[in-house]
């Protein structure tokens, strides 16, 4: 296997929003020569998403995915999720992420959330099919399957997939599937037309929180040159975002930095 | 479905450990009529087998599992594996819990580690026959995949099952498995045969730490009639063991406390 392309190396804006907001992002990609991007929605909002679109263009930058749609277990998902369509849509996103919600308010009825989940995504994939907006279904860890994401594995959200047709795939984040056993056989069943989009940062050992401790690839004990292996044999092509949400870590040190060490721990992975 | 059954709630004695010994503990299950209770082997080694036999029986308790064998991923596993099984048959067990071990000594390589496990597991189970002692694979959240077990889905523990032959089956632990899309296919799959063990707590939102902020049955999310329930159409008719690691809550209270905590929550599950 050949080390990965440095052209590919995409930011997930996560990595650094403690201390960029989205115009710093884009300048910041553009000045450590990362070509690829994926921004969150309420940065999105306050930079203005003309601002943003022009901004990304004339900088020449990729947009990874956007982050995010979902939480089709909250109230108001419906007129929500069709904003993150539009602005996917004026992004010229990859894709739209979804991260898809957790259990239903005051429930302990998880078969029952599942079945909301589909039929929610059911509901705006024509709007997304319309817009030119690929889905793409982020199975989370099975340790946030409560509060943020009742889809959590891979072969779970191909069926779902399977179950809805065209116009959707999957988002694979190493942090959220590298512990699967069925890891190799469902990036494989995905298949090119489904692999939206790839993740990557690293799982410590110990993990000292479960939202906001990832590693830095290199630092855990992730497998990545593995994991993009599979990928690669499955036919993705596309980006590695880096997506690190560390409060203890890297959300507390200087962005240039960050990116610096994005650059460089891409190329061991 | 019926209400659980009283006489068949047992004590994991992890649950009070950090106040009351192995003979404490034999001594509170009898004073609470809690019938059965499951042992750790650090408490078992100080109060010595003889007489934490002794007690048991004298109490009239039923031992639902030894914890715990495993860890096929350390150094010594072997010698420390064949002492389990000794004193899970000295015990009377209904089985040996086995935790199966993360991965390998400094490596990545979770199919490696998962393989050494099960030639672990093939290489003990000769002698837990011999002893009349079933092995049952915990499959551990995937969380602890890394640093405390391997084998971290029903189904992936099903398919060791299935490779090894008899004598073996799994420890059904509701926090380690409530979040599995296919949870009621593997409880079902299972059978009776292969159902070894159930253990009952609760997922806490937000869960403050990795390993120990379990919550008490009723005070999280796992909707534990519904288990219960899946246990028991595929067979299962055993006790019902509570099993709460809670450093932050559980642990520092008087365990009588405790116990009458746990059997009065338990009529609820």
């Amino acid at each position: 296997m050949s080390a990965p392309d440095p052209l590919k190396l995409s930011l997930n804006t996560a990595t650094i929003r403690e201390k960029w907001n989205l115009a710093q992002a884009i300048e910041g990609c553009a000045r450590h020569g990362i070509r690829g991007i994926a921004p969150w929605r309420d940065q999105l909002a306050a930079m203005g998403v003309k601002e943003a679109v022009r901004a990304i263009r004339s900088n020449g930058l990729t947009v990874t995915g956007l982050c995010r749609g979902g939480f089709f277990t909250a109230q108001d998902w419906k007129d929500d999720n069709r904003r993150a369509i539009e602005e996917a849509h004026a992004l010229g996103a990859q894709c739209l992420v979804l991260v898809v919600g957790g259990l239903l308010p005051g429930s302990k009825d998880l078969p029952a959330s599942r079945a909301k989940v589909q039929e929610g995504i059911a509901a705006i994939l024509p709007e997304a099919r319309q817009a030119g907006v690929p889905l793409a279904i982020e199975p989370l860890h099975p340790m946030q399957a409560a509060d943020r994401a009742c889809i959590n594995t891979l072969e779970q959200a191909l069926d779902t997939c399977d179950a809805l047709g065209e116009g959707i795939g999957v988002a694979v984040d190493a942090y959220h599937v590298w512990w699967d056993p069925k890891l190799a056989q469902q990036v494989a069943r995905a298949g090119k037309e489904r692999l939206l989009a790839y993740h990557i940062c690293d799982w410590l050992v110990p993990t000292r929180d479960l939202l906001n401790d990832r590693g830095m690839m290199g630092d855990g004990v992730i497998d990545l040159p593995r994991l993009r292996g599979l990928m690669e044999g499955a036919g993705y092509a596309g980006f590695h975002e880096v997506e690190i949400f560390s409060k203890l870590d890297w959300w507390q040190r200087d962005p240039d930095e960050v990116l610096r060490w994005c650059k460089d721990r891409h190329l061991a992975t």
